[in-house]
């Protein structure tokens, strides 16, 4: 199996290519020059460097959200048009679960991934090993940070935080002492390679077009409208095209 | 501090570039297209995504060996030249140590690196993890595996192997049997991030000039020199020189 993994959620972007679950090439950059831009040069280079071309491709698996809505949005647009185009499986995976995967060695350990959400508020999940895979023990959630703390606090179990969480250490610290800890290094970025080693056993989205990204909140786009539209459905669709016709 | 980290020790290629410990670009293949050919465009590309020209740089790190002769030549070279002509520091790093790194959230565990150096042979040595960094037990070495399984069952503590392995795995796990467990996934891959961030708390080399990879075994040239010259001094040196003004 050919896999192709891509994650642009958050400031990192990071891209992979494997057979068989063995890794060809990975690239992985925190500086962010503009994803948009990045990424399908990025997509070819690596492709090129594993001998591989887009033909030979038989699945792509991407970090579906939550993140940055504009990031996320690069990472799916671009593996939802490449299987697409080239008629192969899509399998998602929550940008969350794609950083647990990287402690996937500590059998039985509770894993907090975070992304900083702005003004205090965080897209986060808690996660538990099993099998060396990360099992959903409280689900994926955009929460506020002393909310999330006040939930951590009542499991009296140690807890591993993962990701860009410098900016919460202290508030972390400060309300959980000893019972958190955190991740180091490079253990803290999100790894295409895990998520495309992942991906291979998982079940693909049944319809690729239909497949929609999964921000965990209303973008501003689907705000307005609903404000605009008090009795609508809540259910996901396309926001974009029904606020357009409008405008 | 601005590092540039470079390990082409073995079949993977791994090249990153950090800032003060932040990760800012990295890649990994795994696929040997010559390394040779794709080290310094990788590097280029690094910079370019990182945003850095070669004058920002202030430490070019390298995994100096064991390994295979041209590849452990490639980096070393690349290395030493990078330092040399822009005046900054080398640091030399073990590329068995630099694999080790990739376990240094394991606080106390002892981990044991691995490279096929053909016919039953293997370059190896063991390291226990103290405050997040591979401390050598057992020094580098070449080493046949039925020697060196010999010397781990005299160890009685649970092992960690690391590396490309599956050709010596079905050994381990019969002459060690439980003791044994081994890494998973990117793990097992030498990553040039670990590598940098660790360098940047090491102790440049002295002289850039004189240094040189260490090879753990005398490379065919250095043999041939050497049996042919019975006497002479076996301290490292320049036997490249020495064959060549011979012939």
């Amino acid at each position: 199996m050919e896999v192709l993994a891509l994650d642009t959620s958050n400031r990192p972007l990071s891209v992979a290519v494997l057979e068989d679950h063995r890794i060809l090439s990975t690239m992985t950059t925190t500086v962010n020059r503009m994803h948009s831009k990045e990424l399908l040069p990025i997509i070819k280079r690596l492709m090129s460097h594993s001998g591989l071309e887009p033909e030979d491709l038989t699945r792509v698996v991407v970090a579906s959200g939550p993140g940055s809505y504009t990031g996320v949005r690069i990472a799916c647009t671009t593996a939802k048009v490449l299987a697409f185009c080239l008629g192969i499986d899509l399998v998602s995976v929550s940008s969350l679960k794609t950083l647990a995967l990287n402690l996937s060695a500590d059998e039985g350990a509770l894993v907090n991934p975070v992304f900083d959400a702005r003004n205090e508020n965080m897209y986060t999940g808690l996660y538990r090993i099993k099998n060396h895979m990360p099992v959903p023990v409280i689900k994926d959630q955009h929460i506020p940070l002393v909310n999330w703390l006040a939930e951590l606090k009542k499991i009296k179990e140690p807890i591993i935080g993962i990701g860009d969480a410098d900016h919460f250490k202290a508030q972390y610290q400060k309300a959980l002492g000893k019972q958190i800890d955190f991740a180091i290094g490079m253990d803290n970025l999100p790894q295409a390679s895990a998520l495309g080693r992942y991906g291979e056993t998982q079940k693909p989205v049944k319809d690729v077009n239909a497949f929609l990204p999964n921000y965990l909140r209303l973008t501003p786009v689907q705000a307005r409208w609903l404000k605009k539209h008090p009795n609508a459905s809540r259910k996901p669709g396309n926001y974009v095209d029904m606020y357009r016709a409008e405008i």
